[in-house]
This record gives structure tokens, C-alpha cells and sequence, in this order.
């Protein structure tokens, strides 16, 4: 009897409904993806796990288009990248320069703040970009340490403009810092190019891994700079020099790694770069201009800025008199379809809708268009215009 | 031909080999954990995500035997839960006392002090426990804020009685913190009956998942001692005020959880639950008793303290004129186990043979012996008497 009882109190097998992943991240994994992460456990230190650590690393740094010696998945979600970054360059005292244009540009200043840091926010309204000249201008007038960005602000639908920014505090002898965590594998994203000192991503955004590791990689004067930091690195955990000796060819253990995630990782970047990540890149532009011409026949538009709108990540605004909790609540019980909501300021203004990875499809754009206009009608909206027909227009034309 | 040169640099589609792994951990992953890790992903915001994290965090509290209303995963591995309780427990400044007597209990050594406290390192050594009364004297001396632990130091061995040491803290007012990396669901773990405030484990030990999670749970004293704090929590991620509010009923997004890693840990956590924690830590028990008889009929020795020994992990003496890093090849590369090197102190003098979660079985114990007497026997060694039936002989007492 005894046995009966402690048995009833153990909840019954997981069972998670199938979804569309439509918002803000996680994107739907492929199966190959979620088939590698089911392959057998092995030790950290097997010969075996450090061939695969080798080619994640190497996949990596072909992601990220950087020749970085230090590129590997931090063993922790994208915030734990971000983290990683600022533990690591940013020392109490040091000032650091953050552009705030949305929910994760005040992230990095708070995690930069939570260091020690003297932090000076340059800031611009939710939706639209911080322009080159007004970080620019406080580069030059601060001298700061560390310049950091988002290059796609996922609370927004932003996309920033990083050379000419990224220029000036090179010049001015300053580290940038880009957080890569939505455009990552779904636009282009040069490190080396841009001249990019740590940046960091996610693996549920483009890249269509299940969340759990953050991509990171850091230039060899990011790595110079923690060289000669004058103190400890506050956290162990997100020690670069100490991730780096597991890592590199000294293979000293520092933490026992997600082996499975990593697995999963070696297969998303692998599927990424098998495709191609130019016919990516096209791929997400193409679903992403599909979309706003269906969604532009009803009538609707989004909340971002003109000319620098994020391909994989579409903020919607909600026209007056629809309850835009209603409409995601239908989506999902209805369709099946997660869309996210707005955040902060633009909470209750704003859907985001999600065109990430392996959910950037044609067929995701037309399946979410009808049931978008369902469950807009079921709201008493009457949509103008036939979204479907405009989305095939806007296909047929590209 | 551009695609072919480029599809040319993309790696093959991982095939790691299947291992038996009686190394320190990972331990094996039974196949309905895997298969929950491989389910769909949805949303960590979706209403049925949310009741996977309800009851993962029910199952956590029940492992830990604790009502702590914090208790759940860290998204990292156990490393990362060890910094979530240094991190939030500890200011600049503030004392803590930290038994060390192997590599897990300097690493909690090193993490205090890189959160700026001032450590005392009450030291035993590695092999063997602290004495009670060496750590409560000192208690009794310092007045720390926080007394910390290694409950099962997986670098030696050793089991440390945690409840005199626990009382003594708390009578003085000190917060004690305790490792349970390798203990938790392998032998008796009680936070609310020694008094514990704040306790660390990991996934891929005795709990048999793979690694990438760490189950942390805070007593209301620690949760109040966070509250009360005068600087900011440096590290963002891992602030458990920010944490409870995603975990809690506010489900204020923090950042997105490791889904499928959840998954994962709630399957391994209903296994563990299913089995029963008494006929769990009953079946570690025998597997290490048959192991080390098995053990003894070759004339091999244990290099931890007699009495204090952890049932899980196994530090077995090398040999004089055996060649340990040999011994460890040829049982991969021939038998497909993996065993553990020693660390620190102990590298070339020990191996680690875990016997955890899924890994501790009879037919794993056997099948050990007859490989490891084979490889000592490739080394040289003429193993004296018959491990297996020295092995059987102990199944058969008890």
C-alpha cells in the first residue's frame, strides 16, 4: 500500500503538444536536431566528445565569420553570453558605453552595472535605431572602455547598424560588444569584418536548437584585455581564460559540459551551413517580405522603424479595440501557433511574430496569415484584403 | 561546384559511440529520459510548459526533502548552481568558512573569494573528512555569514557528515551551503532535517540525466538574507529574486529556460521518484559493497577514509608499477567503459569508479571486475583470487 501511495504522488510522463513557434524564440527544431540530442551520453573527456567540441567550435566561428581563436557555445542560455562577455572584459570603474533601444540594450546595462561598471546608456524610443552619430559622438567624448550593442533587438523588430559604430571604438581604443542573439544565422553577421570584439548568441533563435547554450566568441584583444585585467574575473563559472584551457588543446576540466545540448548544437550549426547561410539569409528575407504583404492587405503594420525592420522577427502593432491577449490565447488553442507578446512599453501594443530558422517557410507564412485573419475577425475586426493572395504576389515577385 | 566546396567543409552528423560510463559522471541516461529531452519544444511561456516546470520544481523539493517554496533547476551545469548560492549569499566583505578536502570544496573556496568575501579554509586531507568539531571551533571563533560543504567530494570519495557542523552553523546565525553534486538521489539528502539553507546538485550524477541542469534549492533564511543584501546580486543570470518571479506565479520572463533539458531532468526526477528514494539509495548501497569486495578479492584498495565512504564514486588505489592512464585506455577502447582519472593531489595515484543512477546496476558491477581484472592483468598485474565471486558472494549476503 505504502508503495501505491508514493506512486500516485509522481506526476505522469511529459507529453508537450506540438506547437508552430511563432514568436520571439524558441523557433522549431528540425528533427535531425532533436534526434542528435538524443544520441548516448558520453563522458566530457572522451576522445569522442573533443572531436565533436572541435567541429562545434570550428562551425562556429564559420557563423559567426570570424577567425577568433576563442568560439564555443557557453554552457548556459544567451544570457548567460552576455554574462560571459561583460564578467569577463568589464572591471569596477571601467566605463562602458551601452545603446538602449529596447528591452535587451537595458539588459546589457544592467549586467554591465551589476560589474561595477560606470555605465552611460546612449538612448533611442523602442522601434527605432540608435543613430551612428550619436554613439559616435559619446565614444568620442567618453573614451570608454567597452561599447556594446544589440544588433537585433528582439523586443522591437530593430535592426542596428554595427560598421560605423564598431569603427569608432576601435579607433578610440574601445572593445565592442554585439549582442548576436536573433540575428544570428538568419542575417549576416560579421565579427571579423565589422571588427567585432565579443559578441554572443542563442541557440533557439536562427540557428533552431533547442535553448540552453550561448555561442560566444571573443577577438584576441578581448582576450588580451581579460589577460590584463587588474582584478579576478568576478564569476568562475563564465571564466574565458579557464573555458579556453577545457576548450583548447589543454583540455583541462573546468565544468562537465551539456553534452546533449552540445550535440544538438553540432547538428543546427551543421543543417545551417549546409544550406548555405547566404540562401539563409534569403531565405528569411523572402518569408519575412511574404509576410508584411499579407499582413499589409489587412490593413496592419509594424511597430519598427522603415529600412531597418529584422527579417526574423516582426513586431505587429495591434490596431485599436483588439485584445491582443485574446488573439494569442486563440492562436495557440485554436491553430496551435505561438506568437509573442510586446514587452515593457510595448506590452499590449505589440505582437511579435516570429519567422526564425527552421520556422521561416513559406508554408508557416500562409498558415499564419489565415489564422492570424481568423482570429482578428473573431475579435469583430473585418479584414480588408486578401493576405494570402498579397503574400503569393510578393513570393511570385522575389 | 561552389556548393560542393563549400558542403565539403561542413562536418558529418555525429555518431558518438555507446559507453558504459562508471567514470564521476556523466552516469548513463535510461532511454525514456532521452526520449522526453527529444520531445517537441514549445514556448517557456506556454501554459504547458509551465505546468512541466510546476511539477519538476514539486519533484526537486522531494529529492532534497524540503518545503523550500525555491526550489528548482539552474539553467547550467552544477558549477553554475554552486555559483547561484555563492553569488546571492555572499557581499564584499563578508566571512565565510569553507571546508576543503579534495578539488570541489577549493573550487567553493575560490568562488567565495572571487565574490569578494573573506574566506577561511578549514582543511582536512583529500581522502578524508573534516572532523566536526575542527569546523564547529571554528565556527564558534569566526561568526561567518555562511558555512559551506562538500556533502559527497567527488574528487576523493569521501561522504562528510554535514548535521553537527549544520546545527552549529545555524545556531550561530550562519548560512549553511552544501554540494550535493554527486549525493542527491544516491544516498539520504535531508535539507530540512539538517537544517541546510542553501543546496546545489547536477543532473547527470545519481539523478542519471545528462548534464547541462543544476537543482538548487534556498531556505527562507537564505531567500531573506538576499533580500536584505546591501549591494546588488552581482550576476543576473543566476539572482534567485529574479529567477523566482519566472518560477513562481508571477512568471515574470527572466531568460528562456532550457526547455528540453527540463524535459529531460522531469523524466529523470519521476524515475527517481517511481523507484522510491529508500530502494534507490538501498541499490547504490549494494552495488558499491559487491563492487569493493570485488575489488578487495584482487588485492585493491580504496584511498578514501573507511566509514565515509560515498556508495557512487569509488577512488581506487593504483597499484604500485601499474600504469593508471593505460588501465583507463584499454577499458575504453576495449570494453567501452569509461572510468574517472584522479585530480589534483590524486592524478596518477587513484581512479574514480562511479556507480550512479542508471549506472549503478549489478550487471555493471560484474561486467567492470572481468574488464578491469583484464586490463590490470594487460598491465602485468597477476590478479589475486576471483572478483566475481568475491562480487556474487556480497549480492548473496544482503
Amino acid at each position: 500500500m505504502q508503495t501505491e501511495r508514493s506512486s500516485a504522488a509522481v506526476p505522469v510522463p511529459i507529453a508537450p503538444p506540438v506547437r508552430l513557434l511563432m514568436g520571439p524564440g524558441p523557433s522549431n527544431v528540425p528533427p535531425s536536431v532533436l534526434e542528435a540530442m538524443a544520441k548516448p551520453v558520453i563522458g566530457h573527456l572522451d576522445p569522442a566528445f573533443l572531436a565533436i567540441m572541435d567541429e562545434v567550435q570550428a562551425m562556429v566561428r564559420q557563423v559567426f565569420r570570424t577567425k577568433n581563436r576563442f568560439a564555443l557555445p557557453i554552457s548556459g542560455t544567451g544570457s548567460a553570453g552576455m554574462e560571459s562577455c561583460f564578467a569577463n572584459l568589464l572591471e569596477p570603474g571601467d566605463m562602458a558605453i551601452v545603446g538602449v533601444n529596447g528591452l535587451f540594450g537595458m539588459r546589457m546595462a544592467e549586467v554591465a552595472a551589476r560589474y561595477g561598471a560606470n555605465v552611460i546608456r546612449v538612448e533611442a524610443p523602442w522601434g527605432m535605431i540608435i543613430p551612428d552619430h550619436v554613439m559616435v559622438e559619446a565614444i568620442r567624448l567618453h573614451r570608454p572602455k567597452v561599447v556594446a550593442l544589440v544588433h537585433a533587438e528582439t523586443s522591437t523588430g530593430v535592426l542596428q547598424p554595427v560598421e560605423a559604430i564598431a569603427r569608432a571604438a576601435a579607433e578610440s581604443g574601445a572593445l565592442t560588444i554585439l549582442d548576436c542573439v536573433t540575428s544570428l544565422g538568419g542575417c549576416p553577421v560579421e565579427i571579423d569584418g565589422w571588427g567585432i570584439d565579443a559578441a554572443y548568441s542563442a541557440t533557439q533563435k536562427c540557428l533552431s536548437c533547442p535553448p540552453g547554450l550561448s555561442p560566444v566568441t571573443f577577438s584576441e584583444r578581448a582576450i588580451e584585455s581579460v589577460r590584463s585585467r587588474k582584478t579576478t574575473v568576478p564569476v568562475w563559472y563564465f571564466d574565458v581564460t579557464l573555458l579556453a584551457q577545457y576548450w583548447g588543446s589543454d583540455r583541462v576540466y573546468h565544468h562537465t559540459a551539456p553534452i546533449s545540448m552540445i550535440y544538438a548544437l553540432h547538428e543546427a550549426l551543421r543543417l545551417a551551413l549546409e544550406e548555405g547561410l547566404e540562401v539563409r539569409f534569403q531565405r528569411h528575407r523572402r518569408n519575412h517580405e511574404a509576410l508584411i504583404a499579407g499582413l499589409a492587405a489587412m490593413g496592419m503594420e509594424l511597430a519598427s522603424e522603415e529600412g531597418h525592420r529584422l527579417q526574423m522577427l516582426n513586431a505587429v502593432r495591434v490596431p485599436v479595440g483588439i485584445d491582443e491577449a485574446a488573439v494569442r490565447r486563440r492562436l495557440l488553442s485554436e491553430h496551435g501557433i505561438e506568437i509573442g507578446a510586446g514587452l515593457g512599453p510595448l506590452r499590449g501594443t505589440i505582437w511579435r511574430v516570429g519567422l526564425m530558422g527552421a520556422s521561416s517557410s513559406r508554408e508557416n507564412v500562409l498558415t499564419f496569415l489565415e489564422a492570424f485573419g481568423s482570429a482578428l475577425r473573431e475579435q469583430g475586426m473585418a479584414a480588408t484584403g486578401d493576405a494570402r493572395e498579397a503574400a503569393l504576389a510578393e513570393y511570385g515577385r522575389s
